[in-house]
């Protein structure tokens, strides 16, 4: 095996986002779109309320006649079928419901999890998706991996070790994120783990923890490699750079999707590195129409599976709701796959004459700005989302050492930078910092005015 | 495949416990143990200090001169080191530490977990050991498996998830003892699992707990098959009737070893299943001199792995310090296999007049006389064990029907079985029922008289 090779796989990897993979994307989706019209009930069933035929796909352009698919539609799909997982399942998979290996699912907060089925036929391209993000992370034979996202059914949990199988001459140490974060940090010690994956937050948790724990820094675990994802976080600036200090190592970020984030310093998104198995594309989530997959294009993350199983997580035009912002230029690290970060989510998304803005925009921007902001901020909403009168209203709490004579040129150069950035221009009013709560758990970054009128 | 066969493995199973599976085992040891010596350290160092060569074991007998090794020596080996898990790898495993796929280990309570790596190369006989045991319990293509152990590093958790992998058909839902007994039951309920795996006292809690959950009984959740393991429980009569008449299924008891209980109505231990993969023998635990694997039998259980590997778990003559009673003659189920069932552990041994006495044997005794006890009893200790002054004190709950005057011929039936089972003559103190505290923790059923003089 040679070690320094760049990818994990040589083949496939260098041709990413070429035109060559592109003829390939569309041979494989005309060739397998009838098996799996044919396998599919729930694409069946969606081409025909579309008034889509088998015949009417014959380039991957053809692909936006069919309407995209979310959790929304699938939430209303349980509700059709009684929560009947088994309906649900052949709905989704067809016969291939009977070869589900591992049932992951979300966590079903909401009180219903939707299923992500694992399939056996599926283990193989998985893998082959794992060894290219892990190769890409600095993964070699010899690494000790520490793997603390939920153990459970989630995706990034039981399915891992899974997915992680046939990467040449690792070690797993499954202590799951429900083991806490004592038994994460000593077992991490005392069994030399060197690679860590888990949720940005868990990462930025035993940085505060560790001195406590084991009478040291975070660094003194000897991680090398932090691989985070299932939430937002290790694209942030302000986070990467606290993680990668403290724990003197490299972080990257992975998910939504088969991407992940390269080694220049300075984030660039997640490179897409999986063309020849999943075709992806931009939806506008307001129109439903295709968005061009041009540097700097905005819209829901949308994906296609180019296999005949046609099923799970990624079947025909599956969205989980995040949206994406693309890059399809040279990234500076060298490395192949066009970028896409998330900005936000459907539900977060605020419209502003016209212009789709997120919160996690928002918070980039702000951020940008730290020492001089705190990095705390909320958006003031006068009406329910998503449709705002502009101005936005931002309050942002100004950074320790400014003084109220610098913050009119401050509001200036924060609106530009947000024009620039996200195309709008808001009214900044300036808190002093440390006004804001804080809280551990996921921040609320809108405070909604009209509801305690 | 044949899914009416008797056996996961055809070939092999007929032939546990035969002579020709001796000749057979004595083989594979005599081949197999100069290059266990070569790659072992811990072999290696065992072997010199006790004076033993590898041209001294010739057979299976002469074993016997290497010392056994259990949870006090590897605990001494760790202080040794200075907890170098890298160390102490080696010493377990030689080069094949390198090898390691995934690190279990015990949850380690008492501070430091010992270590239990699996090998790369060890997975296929993990897989083997696993069908052969699925298939006994009734496990068959298309059941569904909720895996409740806890998923972290356990031998159960995440090892098992691993072990099932080539088993034909099934799918796994693991949902993780750490998911609660809520999500246990919802889970289980909303993707129609129909065989669970999780302790005894998971299962117990679940009976209690469903109601509540889901507004009807246990059975309601349509379980057919449960395997427990991972502490007593699933061997204890009443316990066992209680959980197969309100889950309304079979109960299998599985682990300490490489065995599992058969569907014989009443229990009869756990057939070993390994014999071509791990020799197993009985030991006096002090006088460390073999038990003839005799019907009746009692000794510590311990393991010697026939292949090259000879390593993990299963090394040359390791035990997990659990007390067994043998049972070789014919099991009435008609399955192949000698059986074993745990009667304590060497940690809780009394000695009342040179014989070895363990709680849980005094429990089954009790216990086998409800209703006219309630189960419940304490042995009552004047000094420090393991050696009692005889005869032993036992105060038992008598049952609720009980009268004053049946208080003497009960005395003397409890005493003639506690005499023909366990080989002494206890004076017995009768309280009225519900007297002794009970506790959904393990109970101690020895009260410290010593400790409060």
């Amino acid at each position: 095996m040679d070690l320094s090779r760049p990818y994990w796989n040589m083949e496939v990897e260098p041709k990413l986002n070429t035109p060559e993979m592109r003829e390939l994307q569309n041979e494989k989706l005309v060739r397998n779109m009838p098996a799996i019209y044919d396998r599919i009930p729930l694409v069946r069933k969606r081409m025909d309320e579309a008034g889509v035929g088998v015949e009417d796909i014959r380039s991957l352009d053809d692909l936006q006649k069919i309407p995209i698919y979310g959790q929304p539609q699938m939430r209303e799909l349980l509700m059709e079928v009684g929560f009947d997982m088994k309906k649900i399942l052949h709905m989704l998979m067809g016969d291939m419901a009977d070869d589900v290996y591992v049932m992951a699912a979300t966590s079903g907060t909401t009180g219903i999890p939707t299923p992500y089925p694992v399939v056996r036929s599926g283990l193989p391209l998985m893998r082959e998706m794992n060894n290219r993000i892990l190769w890409r992370c600095g993964v070699r034979p010899g690494h000790k991996i520490v793997l603390a996202f939920g153990l459970s059914m989630f995706l990034a949990g039981s399915p891992t070790l899974l997915a992680l199988e046939d990467f040449p001459g690792i070690t797993i140490i499954p202590v799951g994120a429900e083991a806490g974060t004592e038994r994460i940090i000593n077992f991490t010690r005392l069994f030399g783990g060197d690679v860590l994956m888990c949720t940005p937050s868990l990462a930025l948790h035993l940085i505060e923890r560790a001195p406590e724990i084991m009478g040291d820094s975070v660094k003194a675990l000897g991680i090398k490699i932090l691989l985070c994802g299932a939430e937002p976080g290790a694209g942030i600036p302000e986070v990467r750079e606290r993680i990668e200090r403290e724990y003197g190592a490299k972080l990257f970020d992975a998910g939504a999707g088969a991407g992940v984030s390269c080694d220049h310093p300075e984030y660039q998104g997640m490179h897409w590195i999986a063309d020849d198995m999943v075709y992806y594309e931009l939806v506008n989530p307001e129109t439903g129409k295709n968005v061009p997959l041009q540097d700097g294009a905005t819209g829901l993350g949308v994906f296609t599976t180019l296999g005949a199983e046609g099923s799970g997580i990624m079947g025909i035009r599956m969205t989980l709701g995040d949206v994406h912002q693309v890059f399809t230029s040279p990234c500076p690290c060298g490395k192949s796959g066009f970028r896409y970060r998330i900005v936000g989510r459907t539900d977060d998304m605020l419209k502003v004459k016209g212009v789709m803005v997120y919160p996690a925009q928002i918070k980039s921007v702000v951020e940008s700005f730290i020492p001089r902001t705190t990095g705390e901020f909320r958006i003031l909403l006068d009406e329910p989302p998503p449709r705002v009168v502009p101005p936005l209203k931002i309050r942002i709490e100004y950074g320790e050492q400014v003084r109220e004579g610098d913050l009119a040129s401050l509001t200036e150069e924060v609106q530009e930078k947000m024009h620039r950035m996200v195309k709008i221009r808001p009214e900044i009013q300036w808190i002093p910092p440390r006004t804001l709560p804080r809280s551990d758990k996921k921040t609320q970054y809108i405070e909604k005015l009209y509801e305690k009128k």
